[in-house]
């Protein structure tokens, strides 16, 4: 085992570079733990002519990047280009064809192709490797597939997503609004300029698809996450929270539920969570990510770490190719894919728990009555109310605008829900209510 | 690969019945994960007769456990015994030459026999694992082996004895006394009725050196950690920690620096410690372990959980198995045994850190001004020092006794050590001073 583990590189990015820094910094220790030197023989990148900051002159160039799968002096191709479609997928395909080992931080084509991939690894025989696709530098894949293996998940959740965590703890440290601390977390890099994917969940969902279907053995179902961003959240919703005891955070949840018909359904939902003030994931913070899994026999187990950045995230690539050096050919999802569940959406109605409702409403007399009567009707427990003008939102022209935030008692979702549908085009309202459930210790 | 892997199981205590209990339970998800199912074929115990609630009779029964080690219809020994020498060793020695695999829960023999039994393990080709010997059910060697392969790993720490971790979050909470709440934590069955291994810190040394030896790929030691333990932390303490920002918790701590002759050299303490309360250990509580790692291209990551009981141990020990079922024949210590280094003991002196110094002085003139004058002739600069009567401590007796703490600014250990030599045997001291380093944020 002492031939060298021969490395394509595809996408000279920000990872890419880490990926190259990492593997030229650390070679020697790296070869004493796989038993073999990792080498990068080829890469490949849009742009050639532009200047990295690294010396690429050792290593072969091809401008056609899915011509890196079929070359004879490549084992494994590190495929960091991103995007769900396009050249990754493409390149994937090749590297699977060719009989190659693949490594990728891409979650978007995870999320979108990974059973169709992990097929093709498993009948070639290959490894098919991305714990740099979730939570950054935390190895969260490996601590599921391997670590917690011998337990059923009862669930699986985490924080996914740096940028909205950065945000939210920013918004709490100082009190600010949501669009000011995007801004500067945009003028930071924290943020992409187009901004979407990380703070509507997408990303989060992603990610959040590839933990459930390792943790649960179902067959990854992306489109089937529920995601909601955390836009909506403001400095007043924060203060409150803080009031009762949480912090809001972005919560990617999983689990799964046994139906009427006795037919396992899986429950998958990125939604802004209050999280109980002793709950190890309350005390999250800035781009930190965290991913707990709670098993029948470990309980609860927690993983935290960078969930961004090159360092991170090339030490998540880099591991992977450890392991394949060590000759570690598993199935990408834990277990074969052709054995996978296919499990339907479960539905949320009848989930049990407490929710934090917020308001915007016109100071008009009548208007609480109205909405604790939507309460009544469709039978929400209220265990808390506060009333107060929306001072916290630094809004200088909705003066006439209060916030009204209430904390549930436990019961199911669809009262929460049919109380929405209530109060939906209520002239009181000024938007729609803002519901966020709670993680409890 | 759909042949049983086969168990033999030597030790039917909590840990060994929940190894069983595991087993059955989860057999079907363990035979999907693993590839193929892990059975249990034989088993033996000091006592055959004891009840323990499971039925045993399906497994065949060895009087003598070392037996098992040589029986044809067993691949794996789960031992499961405890023990540094005796039937433990003597067990794991029969496993490796007859050519079988080896999984353990035994800090204590792999922190005294790791390295000549890793060889054997190496020389047979067969699997030494033990995830379950550090840190109850957390993958945390498999984290650092694995997860965080690809780095230099700057040090290694954490909360790795759950029981003094509970006494002292008790403590925490309840302002009891050291006495008191050990007492009840026996009356539990959270600690030993002799707990010197836990609360002295020889178990988190067991665990350290452990850790250690995987993070920096130096021969396993553990006669060089040294370690104090917590009982001598008073619930004054407690609180004058928690005034400055800081709870108390029992670290192990490793880490390696290069001396003046360029040698690498092995720093490896249990000692109680302040942790900043924005550093994720400060908020571990009760029985729960966590580890960090920090590697010069991840970062921190943090992996906590349950760090003790059945359910979790035995997740730990039967996730070795299906390691084992799906083909993985590692180095025990990440590289081979010949390749480990071996690190002299690292001099604590010039270390540098801040630190937490509290006195029981004879409430009487001059006692402080003593005090001071020696800090100031070792050069160990002040940076906030309280005075209080002995309340917090409950005792009656000794009101005529009061507590100085204080906090120095950073600076060399050895200058804190010097000034404890110019008060030893001092007539104004009760009692030897109580050394505690800060960890920060």
């Amino acid at each position: 085992m002492s031939e060298p583990l021969r490395i394509a590189l595809a996408g000279l990015g920000t990872v890419g570079g880490g990926v190259i820094r990492l593997i030229e910094t650390n070679a020697a220790l790296i070869a004493r733990r796989a038993g073999r030197p990792i080498v990068i023989t080829a890469i490949s990148a849009r742009n050639r002519s532009k200047d990295r900051g690294v010396d690429l002159s050792g290593y072969a160039w091809e401008d056609d990047m899915v011509i890196l799968g079929e070359r004879p002096d490549v084992d494994v191709v590190v495929e960091l280009v991103g995007g769900a479609d396009g050249p990754a997928l493409a390149l994937a395909r090749t590297t699977f064809e060719a009989g190659k080992a693949l490594v990728t931080a891409n979650k978007a084509m995870i999320a979108h192709h990974g059973l169709e991939l992990a097929g093709r690894a498993e009948a070639a025989k290959v490894a098919f490797k991305f714990e740099a696709a979730v939570a950054g530098g935390i190895p969260a894949i490996k601590g599921l597939r391997e670590g917690a293996a011998a337990n059923r998940i009862e669930r699986v959740y985490g924080i996914l997503n740096g940028t909205c965590n950065y945000i939210l703890s920013t918004m709490e440290d100082t009190g600010r609004d949501f669009a000011d601390v995007l801004a500067e977390a945009q003028a930071k890099g924290y943020a992409e300029a187009d901004p979407t994917f990380d703070i509507d969940g997408i990303d989060a969902a992603h990610k959040l698809s590839i933990l459930s279907s390792i943790a649960f053995g179902t067959a990854i179902d992306f489109r089937s996450v529920t995601a909601t961003g955390i836009r909506r959240v403001l400095a007043a919703d924060i203060a409150q929270a803080d009031a009762l005891g949480y912090y809001i955070r972005l919560i990617g949840m999983a689990d799964t539920e046994i139906d009427a018909e006795g037919n396992r359904r899986l429950f998958q939902r990125v939604h802004p969570h209050l999280v109980h003030r002793d709950h190890p994931l309350a005390h999250v913070d800035g781009a930190t990510n965290a991913v707990v899994a709670e098993g029948n026999f470990v309980g609860r187990l927690l993983f935290q770490g960078a969930g961004a950045g090159d360092g991170p995230t090339a030490s998540a690539v880099v591991a992977d190719l450890i392991d394949i050096a060590r000759g570690d050919v598993g199935a990408p999802f834990s277990i074969p894919v052709a054995e996978l569940d296919a499990a339907a959406p479960a539905e949320t109605g009848h989930r049990r728990g407490k929710a934090y409702l917020r308001f915007s409403v016109a100071d008009r007399p009548g208007v609480l009555a109205e909405i604790t009567a939507a309460m009544r009707d469709a039978g929400v427990s209220i265990e808390s109310l506060i009333q107060k003008g929306r001072a916290g939102d630094g809004g200088e022209g909705d003066s006439d605008q209060v916030l009204v935030a209430m904390v549930t008692h436990e019961g199911p979702e669809s009262a929460i829900a049919e109380a929405m549908r209530l109060l939906e085009g209520s002239p009181s309202l000024s938007e729609p209510p803002l519901v966020m459930h709670l993680l409890e210790e």
